[in-house]
């Protein structure tokens, strides 16, 4: 017997369609739903418009055994997305005095007495129940009836998103119970997109798992979701498979980040690092510093030009001799990092050549360097000129060469 | 006469459905759309499927002059746009010789053979032209017929937004000549979202301009589309009457960022800057150093230890006596700045209260310094220590502070 569990998504609101907001919540869902076994086979947007959205919605619930939609639950004469849930369930709505009661406790909290309109908010049909929201007036609705099951979610993605994890998922798992479905991250840099996917294709034939294969700043990750009682061993065994092909470039897994490795990495030692940056402008800098563990870190200097590099203990010569994108500048602003903060580790960003660099070198060539107690390494990179992040991809290239200097030097911690 | 345009969006592609990609072409289109006076009543997401794309083809035809669809232009089986508005229009398709040789002169060029099933990219039917696509294999098809039009357009973003821009973008302006469509932007800083729509409301009760409001890391921007023969008159009066209600939260324009601004002001008197950041980690000098005109730009340092604050040149006894959390370190950090670059203006942050800071400050506090050669301001800033994006917020409202200062030394241009 198959127990597939189809659903589709309604996104709600005409300042969707206009343009004026951006949908983030169909894609954070859409990315869920796997998760918990359901296959979604739809999504659509609809305006703020009575027969729209019914039609939308009769239409999902007769192919689909789940029907989520999002936004609508304010409390103007817009928000239609309970009218039309009890219209197409031909089921009468009536104010909850309970949830009434709660949404006048709220704005009483704020000082402030509730609005008329607001009562509609606390509207419930008898096959819905209601799903508190602490972040804001607009409760979500469960509905169950037969064999559908309908969810209706605020607009807002931050009062989505945890009435989702809280609310939503627990009654999903109880109402929908599938296979078991796990999910393993790997996350990899350097290789290019197409490349990952046409590697890694080979392993993911079966349909179990499934993969993702998602590009974000930090390299290419590949999602593996498995199902079934076996669904840890096909995670382990698949993992293995691709640890095999792409071993160089895998730095990571969930919820690991190159920055969170690093610095703890240096912690455990109680080593420390600098840097100094030109391409990178801060960047690496700041993404150091957003990391928790981030006191090894000794602190940064941005020096994009040639006074503050010399200033800072570049050899001016340097500069003069090989220019300011060189190894040999890269190599240097490694060493003044790693002296002048006192740090064991120095890492050092050169500029990045433009299109028309006053150097001439090659557009999109920059070079990084690591300094540390035994010695120092450098890395030529060629960026696509056209490159949109090449900032942050040279940021992060910093950090995996630094992670890979420590792997050198076995400073790493299992 | 009426002249309403009424288009429907349509992406294509099961990996958008499992959540494998995140679709942003459609909040895209769907931006772009009331600048050309076509108005989207509709978006939807079909799975790789020749039922489900045909039926919502047919469907959005029969309700709309414009459909759009994006994805699924692509050389394997699973690629079914083409196929489907060929068999919704009921046309054959055929290879067309001078498509298919461009691909292969493409392809050519990359030093590969084209693989046989790349043909299937050639393929046109009587109704479409071809849309050249310089950024890759898949043209985009325009199609007229009868009174509709369709665009299919290819699914990766770096793809679609150019040949919107270029190739489509003209056709429908001659296609849908509709009224004249203005769009301006105002972009404000600290007053929040709700406060600016609850403001700016009555503005827009007309319907013409419309608004859209738009929460950014720079602060809330406020967009209006104005159509009609008076629509620049009509900007420029609701312009007016934005700005006497919102003048000071008012920064900039349309394509306006805050650091392009100052470093403009400060280029132009040939003034400096420099900064030492706690709080921001490197996130404001990555965002001056980003700008073109960002040679004004001494450098920074990113000092989150008392350690290198205070061998940077901020004195002990201050941290000592008011905490690193304090409007006197704030403003030592800027006088160091200032002075260890030698730049015009330094710009200090100190550290954001987090929920258990040492210091025992209220969580989400932080200051900002300004010093310059007249003397020095500091601001206290209190974020909710909730904020995901503070650093993004306190980076922000420091290039806000720093332009309140040149603004009140008169060193603004205009």
């Amino acid at each position: 017997m198959s127990n597939r569990y189809l659903a589709e998504l309604i996104s709600v609101g005409t300042e969707i369609l206009r343009g004026e907001i951006i949908d983030t919540n169909a894609g954070y869902l859409a990315s869920e739903l796997p998760l918990l076994g359901i296959e979604l086979q739809g999504m659509s947007t609809a305006a703020d418009d009575r027969e729209q959205l019914c039609q939308l919605l009769r239409h999902a619930l007769e192919r689909s055994d789940l029907v989520i939609a999002g936004g609508g639950l304010g409390p103007t004469e817009d928000d239609l997305t309970r009218d039309c849930i009890a219209s197409v369930l031909n089921e009468e709505m009536t104010v909850d005095p309970e949830i009434e009661e709660q949404l006048r406790a709220r704005f009483s909290r704020m000082g402030r007495e509730m609005p008329a309109h607001n009562t509609k908010q606390a509207l419930l049909i008898p096959s819905a129940r209601s799903l508190p929201n602490p972040r804001g007036t607009a409760p979500g609705w469960w509905v169950e009836k037969g064999n559908k099951t309908i969810v209706a979610l605020p607009g807002p993605p931050r009062e989505l998103k945890p009435m989702w994890k809280n609310e939503v998922i627990p009654r999903l798992k109880l109402r929908f119970p599938g296979e078991e479905i796990l999910s393993r991250t790997i996350k990899t840099f350097v290789i290019a997109e197409a490349s990952v996917s046409e590697l890694v294709q080979p392993f993911f034939e079966s349909g179990n798992p499934t993969m993702g294969i998602y590009s974000h700043p930090d390299g290419i990750h590949i999602r593996m979701v498995a199902r079934g009682d076996n669904a840890r061993q096909l995670l382990d065994t698949t993992e293995a498979q691709l640890e095999e092909i792409l071993a160089p470039h895998i730095w990571g897994k969930d919820n690991d980040t190159l920055e969170g490795i690093i610095c703890n990495w240096l912690n455990q030692r109680g080593l420390t690092l600098a840097t100094m940056e030109d391409g990178t402008g801060g960047l690496l800098a700041n993404i150091v510093t957003a990391v928790s563990s981030s006191g090894c870190y000794r602190g940064g200097l941005v020096a994009c030009s040639h006074q503050t590099k010399t200033g800072w203990g570049v050899p001016a010569q340097l500069i003069e001799q090989h220019g300011s994108i060189s190894s040999e500048v890269a190599e240097a602003m490694a060493i003044a990092a790693r002296e002048r903060f006192s740090a064991d580790f120095g890492l050092g960003t050169t500029p990045v050549a433009g299109v028309d660099n006053p150097e001439g070198r090659q557009p999109g060539l920059a070079f990084i360097g690591v300094a540390d107690a035994k010695g120092t390494r450098t890395w030529q990179q060629n960026y696509p000129p056209t490159w949109e992040g090449v900032r942050n991809r040279a940021a992060i290239s910093a950090l995996f060469r630094l992670r890979e200097r420590m792997i050198e030097l076995k400073l790493t911690t299992s």
